[in-house]
Parts: C-alpha cells; sequence; structure tokens
C-alpha cells in the first residue's frame, strides 16, 4: 500500500509566520502551497518550493479566494467567470516560480471555502476543473473525497487524488463536515490516529452520524499550523508504516499507474 | 524597416478602467498587459490576452511593484531577494492565463518605478533579468534605452527589443527624464509626431539638452490612457507605413533574425 | 416642501477615477463619500471631503465591504461581530478626516452588498446600527427605505433620512430589487425623471410589480458613474424646484425638526 | 521618578498573530496600537483596544506605511500631500473604535520606516506633526528622541513624550541605527537591563559609538514580537520599580505637568 501524506504549507504572509514548515518538509512526500490570495507571498511561495525540493516533496498550488484578512474561509459571491481567472492566475504563478527553481508542480487543491464549495457544487467543480485542464491537463487534483470534483475531474481528463482529512469530520456523502458544527474538528490526537488506522487496515472511515463509508484514498492530509501538529504528523507517517505501507508522493504513484481507488 | 507598436494595457482594476484597450488593439503589433501588481486583475488580465490574441498581438507581461493605490510609480525600498521573486510571480500569473487560453506569451517589460530603477542600475537589472532567464529564456525584454538592462539581458542569454517613448524625453545616456522634472511627458502631438519621424528618418532622438542621440530601436511605444491616444497611435503607425516601414510584432522580428539594433 | 439631493462619491482608486464629483458637486446637498474599503483612498476621501465643504454639501461615509476588486457589490461571509469593527473603522476614517480638515461628518449610509442585506435582514441592522449610535449618535442614517433598518435606527435612537432611488426597481415591501434582474435598473431618463415627479406629486412609487407603494423621503439618490449622470441629476434637481420645493441638505432638515416622513 | 512602559501592540493580521498581547498588557502603561495599514484590521484593533481599556491602558495609534507585506519597514516614496491623508485616515480609525468602546484614544507614534524618516527630516516631521494636530491637538506624540519630530510638535502645539529603545543602538543626535548595521538591536538581556538602569541612574545612553549622550525620557519601549519578551518587559518594569520610580501612563505624567524632560 502506497501513500503520501500531504500537508499545506507556505501559509504565513510577509512578517506572519503559520506552521514549522521546515520541519513538516521532513515529514510530507507532497506541499500544497498557498499562492499569495488567502495566504503565502511571492518569497514565502519561493522559500517554500525550494525546501520541498530539497526533499524531493511533491510541489503543488494551494488555491483560494482572494481575502488575506479572511484566510480564504469566507466565502465571496464571485461570478463563475472571474473564478475561473482567479484560479488560472494562482496557478500560473506558483508555476512560475517552481519553472524558476527549475522544478516542476505536481498538483493543485483547493482551499478554504472555495474548496469546501467546489467540492458540494458541480456547477462550480466543472468549470474550475477544466480551466485547470486548459492550464495543465498534467496536473493532479489533490481533493478531499467529492463527487462533484471527481465527476468534473473525469469530464475534463484529469487525474484525482483523494486525501483523508484525518482531523475532520466527515457527513454520508463524504464531504467535510462544516468548521462550525461542534466537534467537526477532531483534536483528541487518539482518535485522529485510531482514525488513520481504521482507513489504512479497512479503507473506511466513521462518519459524523457513526455510519461506516468507504474511502479510497490515496493520500493523508496532515495540518501544520497547531502546537504538536509535526509530532502529529510523524505518528500518522509511523501508522502507515507499520501498517506496512510506503509514503510515496501522489505524482510518484499515478505515474506507476497504482490505483488505490 | 520593421518597426513594432507597442502600448501598455490592461491597466484598469476591479470597477476601474484605464484607456480604451479595445481601440488600441486595433493599432497595436504588442500588448504589455499589467499583471495584478501596479494594476489588472485576473478577469482584466484573461479579457485583454483574448483581445490580443483574436488580433494576432503579441503578448507580454508588464511587471511592476506590488502597489495598485501608487500604481507602481512609487518607489519601494523592496530587497533585491524578494523583488525576483515579485517577478517571476507576474510573469507565471500572466504565462498561466495565456497558456489557459492557447496562446503564448513573447516578451516582457518592467513597469513605472521598478523599470526606472532596473534601466539605471546594472546590480539591480542583472538579478531581475536572470530572474527572467530562469523562467523562460525565450522571453523578449521590451525595455526603452538602457546599457544597465542591454549588458544584464546579454548575460542572461535574453533578446531585448528596445522601445521608442515618443512622448518622453530623454538625457544623454537614453534614459528617460523623470517625470516630476517639466517637459519630462511631451503633451503636443505634432511634436511627438516630428520625434517618430526623426527617429524613423535618421535612427536619433534629440534629447532634453537638445544632443543628438542614436537610437536604434525596434519598437515604438504608444500611450492609451490619455484621451486621444488612441488617435495619436493611429497617426504614428501611419508615419511608419509612411516611412515605408511595415507594422512587425517583435517576436516576428526576433524569429527573422532581422537586426534592428 | 425639502428635499435633499445625494450621490455616492469618491468612488475612484489609487489612479482610476470613477464618476464626475466636481460637477455633482454643484447638484447636491449631500455626499456619500467612499472611506477606502470598496472604493476611496485616503486622499481621494480628504479631495472628496474637501470639495463638499467648499459648497457646504454634507458631508457622510459610505460603508461597505473590504473589497476594492468587486467594488463592495459581492456578499462576503464575515461574522457579525467582525463587520461591527468593519463599519466603526471605516466610519472613524472618513471622520478624522473630516475633523482634520474642519468640518463635520453629519451621516451615513451602506454601500451595495452590505447595504442590500443590511436592508433585509434586522439581525444585521441591528447590531450594525447600534455600533453607527456607538461611535456617533447624532449621525444620520441615510437609506433606501427598510423597515430593518428603521426599527434598528428607532432601537439604536438614530434618525434615519429615508432615499428615493430614482432608478432602481422597487419590490413590495419597498426593498431594491437585485441589480441581476431584467429592468431593475432604470435607464430611460424620461422614466426617471416621471418617477421623481410621481414621488414628489403623490409620495408614492410604482413598484416592479406595478403596484402604488407609499414611501415617505426626504432625500433623492442621484448617480455620478454613468454618461449623463451630471445632466440627470441637475434635472431631478430642477424638477424638485418647479414642484415648489427647495435643495435642503439632511442634517439641516433634521435639526429644523421639518418632518417629511 | 514616573515613567511609563509602552509597546507595539496589535501587530497581528487576520489569521496571523505577532506577540502575545495578553501577557504584554498586564505590564505596560502605554499601549501603541497598529491601525491595519502596517499592521492589524478592524477586529484585532477592537479586540487589542478592549484589552487596554480593561487593564487601564493608555491607547495611542501606531501608524504606518500602508504596506501590510512589508509591515511598514520598507520605505516607500509616497507625495507628502498623501501622507499626510495616510496619517489622519489612521488616527481616525483607531480613534472611532475606541470612541465606540467608550474610551479615549490618548496618543500617537510612528511605525517602522515611516517613524524613521519623520524622525530624521524636519520637512517631513513638519507637516505630519502638523496633521495629527489638526486632527486633535490633545494628542500626546510618543517618539523616539528626534529634533525633528520634537521642533515640528512645538510647532504644531502638540505635546511629545520621548521614548527610550532599551534594545536599539543610538547615535550621537539621539537617532536609532538603521537595524541593517551589525548590534544595532540589542539582544543580550542583561545588556538591555543594564542600559535600562543607566538611564534611570544618570538620564543617559551610551551610543554607538562610545559617546554619553543625555536622553530626558517619559516612557521605556518594550518589544512583544520576540521569545521571551513578556518576561524582558517585565524585568524592565521591575528595573523602575527598583530604582524608586512609578509605572505611569504619559497621559497622566502630561496631566500633571509632571516634567521629565
Amino acid at each position: 500500500m502506497d501513500m503520501d501524506l500531504n500537508a499545506d504549507v507556505g501559509e504565513g504572509f510577509g512578517p506572519w509566520k503559520m506552521g514549522d514548515d521546515a520541519a513538516l518538509m521532513e515529514v510530507l512526500s507532497s506541499a500544497n502551497i498557498a499562492c499569495g490570495f488567502h495566504a503565502g507571498d511571492p518569497s514565502i511561495m519561493a522559500r517554500t518550493l525550494r525546501m520541498a525540493q530539497a526533499r524531493q516533496v511533491d510541489i503543488g498550488a494551494h488555491v483560494g479566494f482572494p481575502d488575506l484578512q479572511g484566510f480564504g474561509r469566507r466565502v465571496m459571491n464571485i461570478d463563475l467567470g472571474e473564478l475561473v481567472h482567479i484560479v488560472v492566475y494562482q496557478l500560473g504563478a506558483l508555476a512560475g516560480l517552481a519553472r524558476a527553481a527549475g522544478v516542476r508542480m505536481t498538483h493543485m487543491s483547493f482551499h478554504g471555502a472555495l474548496g469546501n464549495l467546489a467540492a458540494a457544487d458541480p456547477a462550480l467543480a466543472g468549470p474550475l476543473l477544466q480551466a485547470v485542464a486548459d492550464f495543465d491537463r498534467s496536473l493532479i487534483i489533490s481533493s478531499s473525497s467529492s463527487r462533484a470534483i471527481e465527476q468534473a475531474a473525469a469530464d475534463a481528463g484529469l487525474q484525482v487524488a483523494t486525501s483523508f482529512l484525518a482531523d475532520r469530520a466527515y457527513d454520508e456523502q463524504g464531504l467535510l463536515v462544516p468548521r462550525k458544527l461542534p466537534n467537526s474538528v477532531i483534536k483528541d490526537e487518539a482518535l485522529v490516529l485510531q482514525r488513520v488506522r481504521q482507513l489504512l487496515e479497512t479503507g473506511t472511515v466513521t462518519t459524523y452520524t457513526g455510519q461506516t463509508l468507504h474511502m479510497p484514498v490515496r493520500s493523508i492530509l496532515v495540518h501544520g499550523d497547531t502546537p504538536g501538529a509535526v509530532g502529529l504528523a510523524r505518528l500518522v507517517r509511523d501508522a502507515v508504516l507499520q501498517a506496512g505501507g510506503r509514503i510515496v508522493p501522489i505524482s510518484v504513484q499515478m505515474r506507476q499507474g497504482l490505483s488505490g481507488q
């Protein structure tokens, strides 16, 4: 069993830091780098991708709403026609910095409110993923489980690597339960690890309402912006290894044609 | 004699417009598109490059300081290491939108205060042009005449297309006289056209202090953000045609190996 | 009959202009000045309020979402607790510039998407108007007709001056019909003037669905950002004068205790 | 001997934090709150001033260049006429939030690059302080020692409370040595405390070049954005108390007419 470990990184801005990217990079196989709209700036992006490059960690664009103050977590009622350009702009910016550094961008994912909207709405997922494909059909879409994203990616000829968010509650459709609901974010480290082990052993997740949901994934998302996050990331990595798995970047999994889903 | 006509376009932001890009596009052979830092936003960039694409006008990135309110005309004391990333970020963003639209970005130029600094300072021009080359060595540098830019481009293996700014006064080094000085911007249309004809016929420009300066150029910059600008652009184009020249995009001139300098 | 003529002004940003504020100021009795969040910047605000001051036009803060690119017209899902501070910040900024110029800010109004939300939702109008009252209980609320605003203002001890938007369609509750609907914005000048005359003569407006709605107002809003806007504003002013009315700023109307509603 | 302890607070932005304001507030007598241009946002400003209000800590506006990414530390070549409005806008915004919270803003200080420029240049300090006076002549100017600031304040009828930056090196004019120079920032805690004691006992500071400079101050600036900062702030406070002094906010010192300088 090959499993990717990915995290959202490069989420500082100007003088402000978020998370310990240097430590996280030691554990990850894929990095989702903020592109300056909800977090990040050109220097942080360049520094973060060089850290990833140095450890042969996959580089991806983490694309969000243009809202630094709200960290891309506030829904903005932006016309779809404009959203498409906002997404491509961010992809291009990170791809450009990667190219100048001599490395390739391999994947992309949607952040925060934009990610939640796209995962839940085929009318949004379709045009956004078509735009990603118009930019670069070889990009892998890293996403939490979503029919809308999977269908849109298939329509656009893009590959999806489903990612498991070990510390977030899921509903029966496999969508993330909104952060505002109680217990939607799981803070108990032991419980998070137990969910990882259940996924590795049975390929399932227990939903918010107690159902058992089959969830074929290629990747596990770990967080970097809370105290103890790096330690937890290491424990998740160890759980994969103990279950007999290997940590393999999604781009390598895709190249090998391994089918985790 | 082949001559490119270029202009800075896409200089609106959100609900605000600047210049009549649609009319200008009928006259130009190259368009320098603002990349969202001093002007422009993802939608305006996409709309502007599609206008250029429809008329086979060359598409270039117009790269500036991150200062919308100051329109990139205020010097900002940004570390060189950060400036390099700011430049590549903008190049990548426009190149990404162009790629998604199915067209190639062919050139780049520096805007406003960043352009003035780079043209005057080899210590700045060197790293900035090296960054452009690291991003894409096939990009043509569109610049007003500058030893610093020419040397830096040569060092980085980049081609330069020197552009003549018909309505701006030059000093003896061929650098633009700062806008704050009286008569640094030439508003008399007849005088602007006379300077264009002098350039076409003799390859020279008369400097701010009355000297005659040899100035080998491949391109003439016209402006779009003043009343009557489009009419003046048409007169400049007609002057080129009357002098027996042709309007040819810089990328085509470069491919043909024609040596205007 | 005393009637205020007000308009949204100072809606440029940095190098970008919107509307002919200088010409509009000759016609208005009240000016709603953008505060830098959806439009405007400190210099534009200062310049605009000095124009108003010179013509003894009332000065008010036009308060919107923090979204320059979207001109405050896109709904943003900002927590109410944060919105309250966003409103007060803008009030304070304009009040500060007014104070430094030696003039008083007399009123405030909500712009765009924020205005539409507040006018339709008592749960939003209540805390926002309480925040306005906490800042300055003497500020007059300039608003299109809205039960939510009127009730919230009464609860907070604030006075409301209802404004008639002559070129916008109303529903039966007296709320503005969303801009996205056809004919929600009335562009026919003759029709706009006819609606003004109906209001002046009968105190009523004909709704989007053809109903006759009583609408007691102290003010008429004119627009400045479309071609011919200033000419239309003059025609509206003339219509007031021809109907035997006077153009009187809302602050003066309120001081005189004249009751238009 | 009465001494104020002040610090720059509210320097987060959106999701990003800087420093432990809650702990610092326990030690301070005056707080300089960022106003949203170089750091801070409306919610952070409101939260920070309520913390100060709860502990009867003086509230002041910390005013900087409009450059969040650069944290106001990069010189921007902004016209003086515009800078004046930028300063008043920020003063008004914080004063407005303070007023809505039922507390008065008592002082202001300049941040970062703007502060360095104003302290060194009478042609800048003059108009900026005149603008502060036009806004509110009762505001106290909190500043590191500067002839330019002191003269400009006197001309504008404003009071200055000179602040001692215990961890920054001074030149012979009493100006701060630029951060770029080696040892311009003193990181050795014992050395910082020794400088505080020298100031308290002899009213002098030892300059960068080893001179002894007389420096009459009413306040000591402590920092909050480095590890151990709060602990150091407590040690500085204890040093004042051990020297027989009292911790007294500058506004109270000024009201009492105590002359520390």
